[in-house]
């Protein structure tokens, strides 16, 4: 299944007195974009959270390499890494004007509101099925970029 | 009672492509400002936390009279305009090098969890008469733009 | 001139404590509203930059009637209250599942880059004339809300 | 020399609808911190604005260890891990009640306004002296987490 890129337009408010983007929104589109391929794939984000489930971040890493501005349209495209039911790594290209802006990779748990870690897979099994199958088949890169 | 200003310090993820502070965290520091005098005059705002309370803003309004930037340490002062345990209006005057850079309001309103509007001298009389009683005698800005 | 409503999906690192959208984004998604109806109506806002020219927020007003939060659809209608060269004045209103949200107003000037004040009319007449006629005939709020 | 760590109090604002900080916010702490370290060893990032130089950000690594929330008083301790004129690598440990919380890492470089990069050792041998010296021999890790 081929996802199409998520598409983020700058905004004023995400400039910074550099005339460019400030670096933490990256960590914020990383999101946007994490969840629009959770719902494009069919395993909508707020599908956890009505079984009372979140999804915190473990760790995130960004390589800035191109800096963006007001106005520009920033391609984000996300895929997999892995997925096994207790942790899920994701990694990320985003691209503007054809040129690679960042890549960036990021690693979440899933818990229970009460923080405790749990297994998608036994807690969701059905969830975790689909999420697990569009973690194989699914990618956004290969697309867009080329 | 006499509470001191409130100082942000400017921070530079604060600021915009016009080398200014960037005029939608004026509004955060409202929010910062409150609850910190909401602090200092022994009415805490996580004290309405723990009982299930919490208190959605109604409207604000902000006239942005200088600009500010990185760096700069703005004085917030902060005071009640009217409190009746229904709705809590807020003044606030902020001044960077002794001058004043904004003036604002806000209106706020007391919900339990369900978002259903309390009266806060039914469910919390002590809480009530502490800010009732704060709401008259306290006041930052008599003390620090004199 | 009809131009459609802006929409805004609201991100999760938009809301906040209370599992709702954070206040200080509406003034935000005011401001990337009129931005993308300044650029609908072919009066771009970077066009401005491009000769200098940026333009603060001079003043804002909000008032928060029903809450949103993560994943819902934010339309947002802007129309133009008045614009004389010196001045903006804009109002909006944002409506998600069919229910006002929001209504609010901003005002604004117009500044070179040493933050003087200017008038558009002298300064770039025939931006001036374009965001003026704009300003009379152009308007989303009649199109999406009927 | 000792530096006292960055205390940073979690502002409502900061938190999301998980109830905890939301993970993009240690990002911009971590700037803050950084800004403050380089202030109190006596070398003021606005010093080199001054002088046309900025330092975008090259990369961020954080590790989410525990979770914070409103009201945490967070204590930032910074370190420079190397600095050559060229490229400035700082690394990050945040506690909340004596526990640690995040560990992080970033790397910046310094350019002119037109964004290219530059060497600090050429540039402004002064300062670069003064931050080379300080990156040595400065640390705010062991004073405050003994």
């Amino acid at each position: 299944m081929k996802v199409e890129a998520y598409i983020h337009n700058v905004k004023f408010y995400e400039t910074d007195k550099m005339n460019i983007t400030h670096h933490s929104n990256y960590v914020r589109w990383m999101e946007e974009a994490r969840i629009n391929f959770m719902e494009k794939v069919g395993c909508d984000y707020r599908e956890l959270e009505k079984v009372g489930i979140s999804s915190p971040v473990v760790s995130v890493k960004c390589d800035f390499i191109k800096t963006t501005t007001f106005g520009d349209d920033v391609y984000i495209y996300v895929s997999v890494k892995k997925f096994n039911g207790v942790r899920f790594w994701v990694s990320y290209e985003m691209k503007c004007n054809n040129e690679i802006v960042l890549t960036a990779e990021s690693q979440h748990c899933f818990v229970k509101d009460n923080m405790q870690i749990i297994n998608l897979k036994k807690e969701v099994p059905d969830y975790y099925n689909r999420l697990a199958d569009a973690s194989k088949s699914c990618d956004t890169k290969k697309v867009d970029s080329d």
